[in-house]
């Protein structure tokens, strides 16, 4: 499955290379993310995203240090910096993808100098990120994160919810402290940004709510993009945005992150059904057996085929821990997982295609590229 | 009660006449708000609202409109726009106390054409206390506000946790969006302020889940000047920001509006137990019944006399509909009612002695000291 999710990247990177070896500026003698060279084939996605910790995790330090104590707490914990009771902890703080767009963006389009100009920003967006995460569990009752028990299964929903408010507000207080020319218009972007996000959230769980012959794969398709897309795309266009790009660029950049993310949800979706759990830990078929309406799914319902009228007929049922292996047969059947690939792939394609408008010279792209393969390459 | 409470501020008016008849600059020859002396002595505060919410509506309603449908829903019948079913509705939006604040802040410093500039500052105040209005009312369990059912009763706690994260995120957007040379200050204060609301909110969360005899006044105090004078200051901070205050007279006008604020909560709380329910719209006593460990009740347990022994046993036990009158007279033998208006009385007079460091001349505080009057002149 992998494998075939990946080509359209290798075969667009070698396509972006044929177009060289042009003169590269010296500024972008680099990965891509600004900074030397360093990189190990196929551990280059993993050493953008560890110096993308790196970066950001003191900076992101200080903001929520800045918080009063009962927020503090909460979001410490949140974050895997420290245990419930308040001693130190360590992991679990998540991949940072969204701050290593910002700043392999910035640096694609600006070098290192805008790399270093944007952190600040990559810290506004893995906040907000992380405002959505502690206010999506509270409604989704979700009580797993990162392996670890959710923000409001140990300091309650109160707590939860303001310790996400007060997150935007860290968020969007640091691009209103920032003095960088494109503070203004990043902060207006990722503002509009949270609002797409709630609406994703809102149509997520309208649609959970749905029956399964009343969901459209438009719809859900849309909702993807608003609750995943938006934030990879704002994350792009706000690195861009922090190069002093043009407008153009900038939104070929939002293009590439949405058509990403896309590419990302889709392949999470087929992992929720068919990933190995030891890799994913999480049991297997979760999502088929919490009767979540995801992108395979839904494609396997409105195919219109004799194996979605019988995941129907199953869906209607409370989930079983027997039925799974079947249940994830008809999704198959139907076209779900064939489906799910094949537009993960398509989406990708469109992510490489809005790239190289803004960047025809590949190696200046090579960061986002190895950002973009990572998110598309996992197998749970 | 009310007559005790104004005379403070009528005193300091009457002072700060005496400082004048000075020259005053022909921007500022109107009522203080800008606008042109048309306002009657006694209605002044009311006539302020008014033009406040003409003003700030248009511009309110363009912000709440540009939501995508369901947190617009949401909003709009929040704001009491809307009922229920999305059908046209008139009033219940609130008193537009906290943008009042902004424009007559921008005005007394800055005459008619600051007030101008501040108008979407006034809107983005107006959209966090509204977000955090959703987001209390979800925490606290509240069915009714400005006499209509919540928004999280009407559409569920998901939906109103979203409007709440949009409303904030509209708010600081505004600002982003605002080329006025004030508006990234106001947008860091702002910000930081919501981190002391969420911070208030959580200190009330915990205070009530606490024992009668196992609450500070200092803690209480703390809490109430977070929670709500917080963002009368902010509000007036801002306000002097617009009007390109230097950063001493806006520090003295956060201090009035915080000052002010604390008087305000403090008469809210004396209403809360005595106030008549005709003019409330609260049956009499609802606070007590609630054991709400607000200001005069704190004041009264922790004041050592043998009536506060009698309080504490009574708010031990469950509220009773038929003990209320005798829980009201035991907070006030152990002199709740007595310290609450007295330490109004003290706030609104270091409002009035900080507004003064800014606005040596009283005329132009005069849509201030109109607002700092009504706040405190409720009877309920």
């Amino acid at each position: 499955m992998a494998d075939s999710l990946i080509r359209p990247v290798d075969t667009q990177r070698r396509a972006l290379r044929r177009i060289g070896p042009q003169a590269r500026p010296a500024h972008l003698a680099s990965t891509g993310d600004g900074h030397p060279a360093d990189a190990v084939d196929g551990h280059e996605a993993e050493e953008i995203l560890r110096r993308t910790r790196a970066s950001v995790d003191p900076e992101l330090r200080v903001a929520l240090d800045s918080l009063p104590g009962p927020m503090r707490r909460v979001a410490l914990y949140h974050f895997g910096w420290q245990h419930a009771d308040g001693s130190p902890a360590t992991g679990g703080a998540g991949k940072a993808l969204r701050p290593a767009l910002v700043l392999a963006a910035a640096a694609a389009l600006g070098g290192p100098a805008a790399r270093d100009g944007a952190l600040r920003a990559a810290v506004a967006v893995e906040l907000v990120h992380n405002f959505t995460l502690l206010h999506d569990d509270v409604m989704d009752r979700d009580a797993t994160r990162r392996h670890r028990a959710t923000a409001w299964t140990v300091f309650g929903d109160a707590d939860a919810i303001l310790a996400g408010d007060a997150l935007q507000a860290l968020a969007l207080g640091l691009f209103a402290q920032d003095p960088h020319p494109a503070s203004s218009a990043a902060a207006a972007r990722l503002a509009d940004c949270v609002v797409e996000l709630c609406a994703g959230q809102h149509a997520d769980t309208a649609l959970e709510g749905r029956g399964p012959t009343e969901v459209g794969l438009g719809e859900v398709l849309d909702m993807a993009e608003a609750k995943t897309g938006a934030l990879l795309g704002c994350a792009c266009a706000i690195g861009a945005l922090y190069a002093g790009a043009c407008a153009p660029d900038v939104d070929a950049l939002d293009a590439f992150g949405r058509e990403a993310g896309l590419a990302f949800q889709l392949i999470d979706d087929v992992i929720g059904i068919w990933g190995d759990p030891r890799r994913t830990g999480k049991p297997a078929g979760a999502d088929l057996a919490a009767r979540k309406k995801s992108l395979p799914v839904v494609a396997a319902l409105t195919s219109g085929t004799p194996a979605a009228e019988a995941l129907a007929a199953l869906y209607e049922r409370p989930g079983d821990e027997e039925d799974l292996e079947g249940t994830a047969l008809a999704v198959e059947r139907a076209g779900g997982r064939d489906w799910a690939q094949a537009e993960a792939a398509d989406r990708m394609a469109r992510a490489l295609q809005a790239l190289s408008r803004a960047l025809p010279e590949p190696e200046s792209a090579e960061g986002l590229l190895a950002l973009a393969e990572f998110v598309t390459r996992r197998t749970g």
